[in-house]
């Protein structure tokens, strides 16, 4: 492949994060990432975006994966996240590089691999590679004596009970927090990332855009309205799994219409539940969610079909091994 | 619909949580159901099984579901149960009922995306939508100042110890135990309920009937072999999973038969073991099993098939990616 | 079926555990676990793993399952390693023995299950039966006063830190944890009897014990890499999922080539990261892994398939229940 094809590929692989196949998209999102990286003075996060996309991207093109698809940039956008993860979490160590190379290009294998089981119900692998392969390397890091890092300490989940601090009525703590939800889908907590993230949906797709925007109000509004943590609350923790989910269900797989609208509402509300569902499953193990929420609350609103006749309770399905000596 | 259809599949609803499309069994089990939440002091229970059943129901007209499973209360039964149980663990409050109504339509979306998923391999999704639903819910609890609840204590499981007060051997208690162990099946430890489910099933299918009053008894006995913890045997506990796996097993997925009853008691002392098992497995969450235990030793037990050749050890599958530049 | 036949069938399944469908490998193998049962004072672990070779051959005899498969061992490895397993974990008493039977001929059961849903894309369960039916039973200990053993202690993750004793350079202490992790795979950790287990792969295929001996030490480099715990390391835990994920993806499901083995390589890098990971999860119930992190590799490392073409992110999927009456 050529080095400019190469690329466009690249960029195109950073859109399909947010799921636009578009090449200025995906470098303004990449802007986006940067400038939230360097910021938040961890400019390692920028950088590892950069290189689990490329090495990911790479992975794929030398396993001979379906050219149509890699140029689309469907090899690149879990990779970018294992990337932009790792040094994020185990730190700018030379074992975080490893394993940064080595899972970027593994997450390729894993796209291949969860693409191929969900495609028997014409669902997408969504950026489930990214968190299952960056849920198994910051889960090993516990293992090991040469990796550590900055995870969150296992604990017993605790319920926040009615005294917990709740976040303030502020308008402009509110639309910060918003902002940043939409950065987060990077793992970049940065308001003005967050507002050049929309404009790099804006360019391709102005129901993306104006979806992302709303569901990252949305995803804020039910997690204060629950009393959720104030300060993930204020660093867009509750928003980037809302904005995923509401772009892939309003305008992505299905076309926008109020039915859809509502729907994909449904979806996102749910998807905050979905978050907060996952913080107690990973609190024993010191992991983040990632965007699993996301992933596991669309595939469940995308799986339902049209005419879907469940296997119904009332009449024997064909009665297997038990009585195969009976047949005929 | 109209509202008779409406009422009548919302029975059979009820009916279809013991596998039973008859809406006199629903109306029974119903009965059964406001019995012992009423009984018990908990009214809340019996109306939230109630609003679940209804909201799920509708839930699936409006989506546009298959009509003629729809009128077979294929839609109500999961919802029913994350109606029963929403109230029982996260208490009679206003944000209960919120996540009720959300939850019961969820539950919906979510019947008819494991079903889409499972029919793969020709198995019914079961109640594994109000498990994976409820789970949801109850998991977020957790992170939410404005849900509480009464949840059990997240803990790491404990071995029992050979010092364990072990259940007495009071044929009265037994008997009591055994026929909560039915009502269970809906969240209600109440013997009077669980006689009322038996006499619901009999109406309908008089194997159903029998099945569960032994498999009851049997999940109950193996309980006490094995030396379970003794108010929870007295409660039942330890006879709802095995009802209903003895009862999907033996008599509504295989036609009975001595090969069949003997393969269900074989599927109903695991499920036993499955209980056990998913109860050391929540206990650092804090939520219950609910009827998981049921739902996956059934689909072990329904997935074998006839004649079903595996996939092999000795000869290479087609080799992927790695060599497809050499195909021709 | 004759005795000979069955006994030749039980032969060939203590081969599968390796892949090789070959009796004498079988034999060789059993000798090898016994070997290490009995120089170990465990003489139960060598019982146990022949007592479920038998029973769960039996069952799927009894089942009726299709007779080739059945007669190359395909359902005798799994329920070997359950065997296996249960005195180990459970301690030598009558409650380990009735749950090994049970266990055993549950593993059957499991294998047709797991086989029927892998076989939708053309990959095998692997040992995931042995490994999904014995954590069943572990986990369930937890619940029972009869049932005891010598389970790890539940315990949150810990890091091991920087300061962590590291495994010394010692040549000798490294080809003995090689090769007791080419035993552990039957979870003995004796190095005469890994050898043994070398020599029964090469007597049906040298590509398998080339591949296996390499791979245990890639495996112990990896962990002494990572900086391990040193003692896990000396008995071998490192290297025997590093062992069936390479054997694996290097000849049996795969033909041996510079590109397969370059692949299978990074399959068994990831194994042992794969390992680490399940470590932590399994940390706060305190079972073990089993051959967990070899099986979930290596399903992720064969699921990819020749010009898969992934589910797209740019056209919408039919649009399902939503717009069904909008139809036509």
């Amino acid at each position: 492949m050529a080095v400019t094809a190469f690329l466009t590929t690249c960029l195109r692989g950073a859109g399909q994060v947010m799921f636009q196949n578009n090449p200025v998209t995906g470098a303004l999102i990449l802007a986006a990432v940067l400038w939230g990286a360097f910021a938040s003075g961890r400019p390692a996060v920028g950088a590892g975006a950069v290189v689990g996309l490329v090495v990911g991207t790479g992975a794929a093109y030398l396993l001979g994966v379906d050219v149509r698809t890699l140029r689309q940039g469907m090899y690149g956008f879990s990779p970018l996240l294992t990337g932009a993860a790792l040094p994020t979490f185990l730190g700018n160590r030379p074992s975080t590089w490893i394993l940064l190379v080595l899972g970027a290009a593994v997450t390729t294998v894993v796209t291949l691999a969860i693409g191929n089981v969900f495609t028997t119900w014409n669902v997408p692998a969504l950026t489930f590679p990214f968190v299952l392969t960056t849920w198994i390397l910051t889960l090993a890091a516990y293992q090991f004596a040469v990796i550590a890092g900055s995870l969150p300490a296992p604990a017993l989940p605790a319920a926040l009970g009615p005294d917990a601090a709740r976040f303030g009525a502020d308008a402009g703590a509110l639309v910060t927090a918003v902002l940043k939800g939409v950065s987060q889908v990077f793992l970049i907590g940065n308001w003005v990332s967050g507002l050049l993230i929309l404009v790099a949906l804006a360019v391709n797709s102005r129901w993306a855009a104006g979806i992302a925007a709303a569901a990252a109000v949305v995803g804020t509004l039910v997690a204060i309205g629950f009393g959720a943590d104030a300060t993930a609350i204020g660093e867009g923790l509750w928003g980037y799994s809302a904005v995923l989910t509401a772009v892939a269900l309003g305008c992505v797989f299905f076309r926008p219409s109020v039915r859809v609208l509502l729907y994909a509402l449904l979806g996102t509300v749910f998807t905050v539940l979905v978050q907060a569902a996952l913080d107690t499953v990973v609190a024993p193990y010191g992991v983040p969610t990632f965007t699993a929420a996301f992933v596991f609350a669309t595939w469940l609103f995308l799986l339902p079909k049209r005419d879907l006749v469940p296997t119904p309770h009332h009449e024997p399905v064909p009665d297997g091994v038990l009585t195969s000596k009976g047949a005929t």
